[in-house]
């Protein structure tokens, strides 16, 4: 629980911007000014999608023997780069695969071509050193010639590897090649950060124990959470809740969503949802974890550090802090 | 994946049709004529419901050793027929248990009196040879006299054997004698076509490799999704998403359901819902699986067949496809 | 299935009533009259919150070996006492550690501070012979100064031990640190009586096998449905159903929600959900159990005998009845 992993979202026009770390990408949207938008001014929102963008995208094998996908050669993570996109864009990903097997990206939620399905059945994978173009397209919701309504592109998705190891991509997702997407509707309202925890296997982000993440009380955090591999979880925050419905917000007082603490998951599951760091609970280490008991006691757990305006958390102590491990306590 | 299973849907007027390989009963459901709603004309809807039908329903043997139920004698499958009702009516079936050990009937979601509980320990099972009248009514939603809202009881709903080797019908459960069942609410949209997908223990009804289902672009699919047995599952399927609420449809901007393409389930869970299909992603060969890795590796997987107007399918080659089986390539 | 553990809620007054047993706490809540409100008096509704409470409760050994939490010393049980309280509510709990070891008081979905957190990381547990006051708040939905809409405290929450046996409190909760909370908006409909049905690994409530529950024909039982452990269940009951959603309730014939009768959960997950016994089934000894086959069949099921007004419960024979046991029949 030592690793500070928030995604860094980067304003983009058209293209990745050259800067060295980019470890996500965002269309369009709009970095909001956290102090003010907590206060009074309304939270900045997404603006409404239908731009045609491109992107490079590497796989690639990183120097710890797992596998990762990055928006630069020698830049690849585990989790892969955040994407963020308003329904209506259509996104054009040049892969390259660095890796010495043959692998792929396939994603959920978004509209694409089987030709861009990722899979080997469907001949959309690519070989070692190879590149091909995978197609992403997002719409708005609106209502259908037949006069029924036809759901929009946004939600929190994600994209992983289907082809290495087993063609399920069992391999490829194993050992890292996954990450988060998030598509926006307009006028729904931008985080300040964006955190992806991905409980992989008996991992968080294919670390054994779970990363830390730091907020200041106020801001608008945004979480988006992944499952893959073969377990089953219940993801737990304490001290926070969401709703269980598209946002993980309420639309207002007649909007009948569960309001959640924990929400049970399972392999290639996501969702995501906004909190404002420390609301009626203020600051302090605030524990995520995985509530499959033994699941938590081997170390899937990490923690949201919610500090006060001046920096300091409260009754938190690194150096008491043991990093994951699961204390026994006799009894 | 090489069986084609769609549950042939049938007009039937207050009873069954004395047709051969009736695999479903409709009853007052209207066939939609598929090309032209999808273009202009409003999709047909449910009626009211209110009738009163009886039915003939038989559980035995198949030659494979498995139990099935049937709407004739001889005729039994895996999955059960597809029953559909509408809110408000009542459904009486004469239930024949032609195996040779107690079996049962036990639905779920509608309503029953205790001696339609399909149970041993409310003595409303059937020995081999014997028959037994089960009574299933619906109602629509409403006001109740101290003015709180009851729901209808509309949904994707289940039949099942209670009795079968143990009192929880585990052992009836596992041979296959299970099956859809369907109510609709008075305007509830009406499917093109309804496909029946069971996980079943390591199976998708009861068959090693996922079976594969046709369809031509711009039909409307619905999907029942039931799980049986002893373990949890993701089912996912690729290039297509529905709303995680009663009939998988948004109803409208307002509507804040979650839209997903993977949804985790357990034991007699059932959910279902309609798909367009090949809605903005095209004609194809679009998967279908459970998304826990070992699962799929192992043939829980199968293939929607979504075929142009001309009935191509493109870039799928039968002869490619390998049936369910786990590809594994080397990295 | 032979012990009736109904969670008796009584009437205080900023306090606990000095009765014998008390299971259960609830501030403000007004009792219905179960017989007039079924039929054409409104329900009674949870009032406005904004009290704020004072409450001893005990965590100590029982005679069995197990641990239980209590709000009287010697009167602990497994579940823990109910506690309800209303949106607005602040709860002072004097916690008492009687066993001999670390224990604490760990909540679910309510507000508190880091120093109410029950952690040993947050040094908030209480040693063996020690007390602490944790202090639980709650608040109503409203508007924030940003104009996003916060979600309110209400909902079917819980509380556990988090440190006995491992900083999880995996060894606390095994043998019976837990307990519901249910948190009510001003407004929600208040059950005749309220259930809390607790999957902890393979027991119900700790038992082998599950309590039963009993209830008269019109009673509006509430269910509070808690996971615990390393499991993942189903939980489905005979002849009843909800909705997925807030307070199991349709608000109306909008609301999207799906009406279920069985509902997957994993360890922490909560919910609840209210029903008028046998409505639309009648009177009847109707099970209730995890439909994980291997799970009922080990014991994991119980019964709602929902009485006629004349206090028969038709077809139920209690010397037939096998208590829990999974009868294997031969086929």
């Amino acid at each position: 629980m030592d690793r500070r992993t928030f995604n860094r979202r980067m304003l983009v026009g058209g293209g990745v911007a050259a800067a060295t770390g980019v470890t996500s990408m965002s269309l369009g949207a709009v970095q909001a000014t956290p102090a003010q938008a907590a206060v009074v001014d309304p939270p900045r929102t997404a603006p409404a999608g239908g731009a045609v963008r491109h992107l490079t995208m590497y796989a690639e094998k990183l120097p710890d023997g797992s596998l990762g996908y990055g928006l630069e050669k020698g830049k690849a993570s585990v989790p892969g780069p955040l994407i963020e996109i308003n329904e209506g864009d259509t996104l054009h990903i040049e892969f390259h695969n660095l890796t010495d097997g043959d692998a792929s990206l396939h994603v959920h939620g978004v509209d694409y071509d089987i030709a861009s399905d990722g899979t080997r059945m469907n001949r959309s994978h690519v070989e070692p050193g190879g590149s091909r173009t995978y197609t992403w397209r997002t719409h708005a919701p609106g209502r259908r010639k037949d006069g029924t309504w036809q759901a929009g592109s946004a939600g929190y998705w994600h994209y992983h590897d289907h082809v290495v190891g087993t063609d399920h991509g069992t391999g490829g997702i194993r050992k890292g090649l996954y990450g988060p997407l998030v598509v926006r509707r307009k006028g729904d309202v931008l985080p300040d950060r964006t955190i992806t925890i991905v409980f992989n296997d008996m991992t968080i982000n294919n670390a054994a124990a779970g990363p830390d993440f730091e907020a200041t009380v106020g801001d608008r955090v945004e979480v988006v959470m992944i499952t893959h591999g073969e377990y089953y979880h219940t993801f737990h925050i304490h001290g926070h809740r969401w709703a269980d419905n598209r946002t993980g917000l309420l639309t207002g007082p007649d909007d009948p969503s569960r309001v959640v603490d924990t929400k049970i998951c399972g392999p290639a599951d996501s969702f995501g949802f906004q909190i404002i760091a420390g609301e009626h609970v203020g600051a302090g280490a605030w524990m995520y974890h995985c509530h499959v008991q033994s699941h938590s006691d081997m170390g899937m757990a990490g923690l949201l550090l919610v500090a006060k305006a001046d920096g300091t958390v409260p009754g938190y102590d690194p150096s008491h802090h043991t990093a994951g491990t699961a204390g026994e306590h006799a009894h």
